[in-house]
């Protein structure tokens, strides 16, 4: 049960959303842009760092989701985003320019402080650019938040799996902003 | 020197802002909602577990940026407020429901799931209702995220201190949200 009277029986992020209307305006309009805006990054390439993120903070519901939502955004589809997601970022089955980018974000997971000079230069060999190197930490950082946000109040997980692949849809079709 | 190029000198997040207004807006909304926005607790109050939380996570910008608001909004202003943030929550010179919501922020800031019943009981038992408790775990997830932005992308700090409080000023008389 979550730790606050949700009033609803929203898994996750979604009930909490529905809780506090005015802080989940900001939230998915901040996860509409980073993860849907305009990018060079693809939306598979940035749902997949949100959700090597949320794996490695153990936040069941998020990486679920947005493992999800890179599934069906990405060619190689959940067999590429599984693969991505056990093992180091060097050795996910994406674009050098990706790994580099997937290395960042797990040293944000971890600590901002911990951005090494060399990680940036890597992803820079590799070819990205500075925006897509800041909006790697940012969505690095933000699902530090989300995944905060979802555990810290004990916020429960769906009963069926298939869920998720819903969710997703949905996503993938309507992206996050909510409709006023 | 930060680890993209920012094209301007402002220090810490402003700096982020300016270089790149589209996730700007969404972040400073979900600022202006979560330490302006109309709560129970004072928007000082909403300060400190900002600052508590980014003194812990040991982003200097942010731990001196938002130590500085709460020191312009708290009754006790910089003493109490270096006072709090030096030791444990529960030693902290606030009332005894900022202490419990204190120690809820220091949980989330480590990881959402160290959230226990216990320590949402002693917060209620204090007085803390239930949107404060919602409200306390987002402030404190937010700033794992604006403390990992600030220092994942290497930012500067101000040369001269007295800047935190010129930006606090501006921040108690004007709030975070950005003109449009």
């Amino acid at each position: 049960m979550a730790h606050v009277e949700l009033g609803n029986e929203l898994p996750g992020i979604r009930g909490l959303l529905v809780y506090r209307p005015e802080t989940a305006g900001p939230l998915m309009e901040l996860a509409q842009v980073l993860l849907r805006g305009d990018s060079t990054l693809s939306a598979g390439e940035r749902e997949l760092i949100a959700a090597s993120v949320s794996r490695q903070n153990e936040c069941e519901y998020c990486a679920a989701s947005h493992g999800a939502s890179a599934a069906a955004l990405l060619p190689g589809g959940g067999e590429q985003v599984e693969a991505a997601l056990a093992g180091p970022p060097g050795d996910a089955p994406v674009s050098a320019k990706m790994r580099a980018l997937l290395d960042i974000a797990g040293l944000v997971r971890v600590d901002g402080r911990l951005v090494s000079d060399e990680a940036v230069a890597a992803a820079r060999a590799e070819g990205a650019t500075d925006v897509e190197i800041h909006d790697t930490v940012l969505i690095a950082a933000a699902f530090c938040m989300f995944n905060r946000y979802v555990d810290g109040l004990a916020t429960s997980v769906p009963d069926d799996p298939a869920q998720y692949q819903l969710s997703a849809a949905h996503l993938v079709a309507h992206g996050y902003r909510i409709p006023r």
